[in-house]
């Protein structure tokens, strides 16, 4: 019986369109009414001013219920999220973005927690967030991500939010964008955005992030299979890690061969020089002048003014992806839109249509539906 | 008054939409009367299937015309050039499609002299296209376009044809990929397709052909000053063109520099291993060895299955870039937009609004102004 209740419970992703599995108190210590009465507590959503004035206060459980409004698909919410947004917007930008990217078995996560530990130390208020639009948002991957993390996950000065859920990149790029803005109005003055796993990502990190960090080891050229091509030139830093022990050679070799490479680059318009060094997550060496070389890079940009003209175009830059990926998803959504779809790219690739007739014909479906639908 | 009417004839660039400044007779050596009746010729269209009988037949002439009508927006033109290339499908495809881009000062047109001559000498017959969105084609640019290749021009197995008009680079793209099929129906087996400029235009280049290949020159690492950033791991074929006299070895030096940078990405989907290669396009040294390594690359990729894999997700990548374009071409012509977008900038790089609620209110502006196109 009792077993019935938590099992239930455990199994209770999704209350009110609100995530209860955070702060929750475990299943195995409270009684069922206990957790009603939580819910119940948790159902009632506070009023925006709450909302606000919770978050501008640094207030981590609820600045997390306002990301679960921003994550939520609920039109009420979503409201509410945007209504939060507009009056956290002026508080936000205050912050140094750093977009983290790697190769899997890089050590990104050791990575995060040593660099992530360090500025903490220091006084900074760290928030994590991630981007992956394959995640399937769940307690478990809640869990995963904050157990990848231990120390930074027990931090007071840390906050760890994984990737929004399932969604198109597009979808999930922009929940972690919004959260970025709710973070900074809590007074975080430093922001990590990780991409997880090997991804389309990294370019949605790239475009709302100042620093753009690249985690590698050191190996045979095979390093980079797990890279999406064009990565390397986004870098502002390429980090080889693991440079201890038997791999120092390696790593030291490596770190010369990639200064060589991103010297044929052209040169990038923030006016940095994308630099390359050496680190142990592990031993904790090189940290340390991993996040000095970021203060360098805001320093130089601050003064050069690419740091908020980068920003004002990420925005401008947002904006326009917005209305395009909209659009697209107004036109793929169109009834019979896929079928039609599928059986003209068989078509164009017996070349039996051009592409660009066949392109004319679906948009010609489209409007002929649309017309349809509006005087039917 | 002869040369009145001399000016008035070279002042004619466009004709019943149709460009006739191909195939006309030299002012000075006409009569007013045959200029009339060489333009009512002119202005009376052929047939679907004239055009197309003409082509099949690999008439440079029709096949010129039938050009001009691809690259005209007279609807009617449109229409025909439409059922032209709906016809000439079935005999396109049986080419190597080859782009071509560099920094200024490469030396590319003259490289394109030297390997073309060379491949129309062994018996190939040869397009020269261009991409070039910013061109403002006039006889001027025609005649230069020419004079920068004055041996393949006077090639009676080549056929050198300027970037379409200025356009959305997506217009111009659509144009010259359109002109691929003709020249491909006429029999050409070989096509180069040259970016102009210093230009955005190379992924639209790369994404209708099957080779691609960078013309750089040695220099101080400052050489990729005018390539856009991600060229470089387009390339299957990097050029260090002026390998010759002083340049020597310092084109050899570039060329080991690249190769080792070349190395460090990720591998190609191709199979293929891109090359590095020193020519001199003017004592055609090296040029014998470049198209052999073309020839290597369609050996690998028609034996792997590349090659046609590569062309089928071209022509799908085309068929949604198109519907694509055509979308946003729809949002930002509704009436008003653009004075919306403007306002709508300030407020998101003044950070009064969000990029996703600026976005939000463009649509809805205009969804607005449609509903009321359609019910007034």
């Amino acid at each position: 019986m009792k077993q019935d209740k938590h099992h239930h419970i455990e199994n209770l992703p999704d209350f009110a369109g609100l995530k209860v599995n955070e702060g929750i108190p475990q299943p195995s210590a409270v009684s069922e009414d206990s957790v009603r009465r939580f819910l119940q507590k948790r159902r009632k959503l506070m009023t925006v001013e709450e909302y606000v004035e919770g978050i501008l206060k640094g207030n981590m459980p609820v600045l997390s219920q306002a990301v679960t409004l921003v994550e939520s698909s609920r039109p009420d919410h979503q409201e509410l999220a945007r209504e939060i947004l507009r009056q956290c917007l002026p508080y936000s930008g205050k912050s140094v973005r750093v977009g983290i990217t790697g190769v899997p078995g890089a050590g990104k996560s050791t990575f995060i927690e040593a660099l992530g530990s360090m500025i903490t130390g220091e006084g900074h208020k760290l928030a994590v967030l991630a981007i992956d639009p394959s995640s399937e948002r769940s307690r478990g991957s809640i869990l995963g991500d904050k157990t990848r993390m231990e120390q930074l996950a027990g931090d007071p000065r840390a906050y760890i939010r994984p990737s929004p859920s399932a969604g198109s990149l597009g979808g999930v790029a922009r929940k972690t964008r919004e959260t970025v803005i709710l973070c900074e109005a809590a007074g975080f003055d430093t922001i990590f955005i990780e991409t997880v796993g090997v991804g389309q990502s990294e370019t949605a990190v790239h475009s709302m992030t100042d620093f753009f960090l690249l985690i590698l080891i050191a190996g045979a050229g095979d390093e980079l299979q797990g890279i999406k091509r064009g990565i390397m030139e986004m870098a502002d830093l390429v980090g080889i890690n693991k440079a201890d022990g038997n791999n120092l050679d390696k790593a030291r070799l490596a770190s010369i061969q990639y200064k060589n490479a991103l010297h044929l680059f052209p040169p990038k318009p923030s006016g940095w020089d994308p630099q390359v060094m050496t680190c142990s997550a592990l031993e904790k060496s090189g940290v340390p002048e991993i996040w000095q070389t970021i203060q360098n890079y805001c320093q130089l940009t601050t003064s050069n003014g690419w740091f908020s003209t980068n920003r004002n175009q990420q925005s401008v830059w947002w904006m326009y992806e917005t209305i395009h990926e909209r659009l697209r998803q107004e036109f793929y959504m169109v009834p019979g839109m896929k079928q039609m779809i599928a059986e003209m790219e068989e078509r164009v690739k017996k070349s039996e249509v051009t592409s660009f007739e066949a392109a004319q014909r679906l948009l010609d479906g489209a409007n002929k539906s649309k017309q349809s639908d509006i005087q039917p």
